[in-house]
């Protein structure tokens, strides 16, 4: 099957792949009394008095922003805010249909770190939760940090958080297989973009020792000049390119280009090599080749490959458990249990399956537990 | 039934009144190929290469936004954006009823004039159209101006629109009934809001001059210091309050407060006196004290007298007129075209029934044709 043609075939028959509906419908005069005039007034005065009923009385209570600026959207980058939106609509049914969770698609006319605060900020109070999607890095880590601090609803950037924590649930597994002890393990990063350095941080947190990252430049050197930001928080002591920092690395996580990893890169790594070659859709090395270069265990972003890291595992799942936990900040604590939760779900781990299929029952379930306890 | 009660008692049981549902369900991992990742990329293409493909193949096609401010919401006033969604609700499920129109509530925490005009045109990317509701005048005028100007989709303020429309239709069949011609019938206001200054601009453009406005200070008279924006385009050269600017009257049209039209006043009108008195909940007079005071017309915004005033008559049909026909910006024409068609439906008009009831079928479609033709 060609999916692009088909996405657009089903598109042209019937619009929009998600739509509003009406939990009761409206066919009596009683009916229009309660749900609009005059009986709608009485919910209206009772959140008037007390605002946070809204989370009780309201669309509030489930219903999610998918929000993005289409600067960076899945492998195609910057098309803007009308051609991003079959992305959020799409990510708004994966809500819906994994979590329960009501997701509206919302895209924006600006690509300015402050005009997207603002505007976020100003239509937070229609939603329960914001789910951030597709903003480019490094604007997207000040817009989160803000709104974050600004709103007292949880705000969410999936293509850090959600890419973390499958990745920590996927190397928990990985790791029980090869027998190495997380504190001694060295990773090698290709790709310090928003979802690199969320995944190091994350895996930092967890109990991570030794990682080495390594952008377009070659390796975040602590020597190289006006390094600042995020990338600073990792810099190492060592020069040199993506060859000199796999020698020896037991992990190699990759979000960054295709073909960038080579057979002689993972025959240069310590026994039993880990490679996650994230790059979408054509990752940093082909499994079969990354498996006759040495690799124990190979996971990508692909469907048509064992291993998926794929995001729908958590965050239908996490976005319901803030809901139903009326939790209004996420927490380093939260993610670190979501992912261990997500691990648990295959608990005979092999290196074809070190994590749970998108489509396996009850993965949503379980997230929204561990984000609640 | 209690009203209030019910609503709050369904609320409390189900959250919000409306949901987003999914038109196809995801069960197989070629439906995640299609309505997402790699699929999706190929409708993202398109819209990148024409933009107004978003149009057609996303939830653009059928989406509009119900946008409010919370500062004028029903009778009870400035209660917030929280506190104005289920209002938001309400209207949004009028829309998908009764037009086919799948809408979302966006509050707002903002009631700056110009950043809601930038916050709307900052998230309008997403949808078909927008419909203003329960933004204060005179702010709704400034906001609607600038929103028209500015995006191209339609804008439409429905309390102020879709009530001229509706109020408009009334009065084409009362004016039927009393066998008056609209150029030489005087028509005497009270309340110079939103919906007073709309209702008489479409008045004036269907064909009636002889027009009094009356607000909390008295008639408007020319001679008032500092008159400006709206209220200075209706002024007259007449001083007094409401008693003397009733007198000779044929039309009282009220959209002020409880009260405010006494039986002498109707007494003073011309022959047959067509009272709309449409303050909510409380009229400007009850229907029995007017009828017995001389009326030979009484309409109410109230659903247990005959003939309310209802705006679901007119924004669910013209909006599906307006998504179907690609219509970008609304006309008077358009306007005037919708208010006859609406009058039609009740071919033989009587002093009860002088126009549809909200839950009469085939309004919205004879609405929708009327838009597009």
């Amino acid at each position: 099957m060609n999916f692009g043609e088909t996405s657009v075939r089903v598109r042209e028959a019937s619009g929009g792949q998600i739509f509003t509906g009406i939990k009761k419908d409206l066919k009596t005069t009683d009916d229009l009394s309660i749900f609009y005039t005059p009986g709608i007034a009485e919910p209206c005065r009772r959140i008037a008095a007390d605002k946070s009923l809204a989370k009780k009385l309201t669309i509030k209570k489930n219903m999610v922003a998918v929000i993005s600026d289409g600067s960076a959207v899945l492998g195609l980058g910057n098309i803007g805010p009308e051609a991003a939106l079959p992305v959020m609509e799409g990510k708004s049914m994966l809500f819906k249909q994994f979590g329960g969770v009501d997701a509206v698609p919302i895209v924006l006319d600006t690509q300015d770190i402050d005009e997207i605060i603002e505007t976020v900020v100003r239509i937070a109070p229609t939603f329960g939760g914001i789910n951030l999607e597709d903003i480019a890095a490094p604007r997207c880590f000040e817009i989160e940090r803000q709104l974050v601090e600004r709103l007292d609803i949880p705000v969410f950037h999936d293509d850090q958080h959600g890419t973390a924590m499958v990745v920590l649930a996927a190397l928990q597994n990985a790791l029980r297989i090869v027998k190495k002890p997380k504190e001694d393990i060295r990773v090698t990063f290709s790709g310090a973009g928003a979802a690199g350095i969320a995944i190091a941080k994350l895996l930092q947190e967890w109990g991570v020792v030794n990682i080495t990252m390594v952008d377009s430049r070659g390796i975040i050197a602590c020597e190289r000049p006006q390094l600042h930001g995020e990338k600073k928080c990792f810099c190492v002591h060592q020069e040199g390119d993506l060859s000199v920092a796999m020698k020896e690395a037991d992990v190699f996580i990759g979000v960054s280009k295709k073909d960038l990893l080579t057979p002689d890169m993972i025959r240069s790594m310590a026994s039993d090599p880990i490679i996650f070659a994230m790059a979408n859709p054509d990752p940093e090395i082909l499994p079969h080749l990354a498996h006759e270069s040495g690799a124990a265990i190979v996971a990508t972003g692909r469907s048509d490959f064992p291993n998926q890291i794929n995001n729908v595992l958590i965050f239908p799942g996490f976005f319901r458990g803030l809901l139903d936990g009326g939790i209004t900040k996420i927490t380093t604590q939260m993610m670190l249990k979501a992912s261990t939760a997500l691990a648990k779900l295959v608990p005979d781990p092999t290196a074809d399956r070190i994590i749970p299929s998108a489509l396996d029952p009850g993965v949503a379930d379980a997230i929204a537990q561990a984000v609640k306890s």
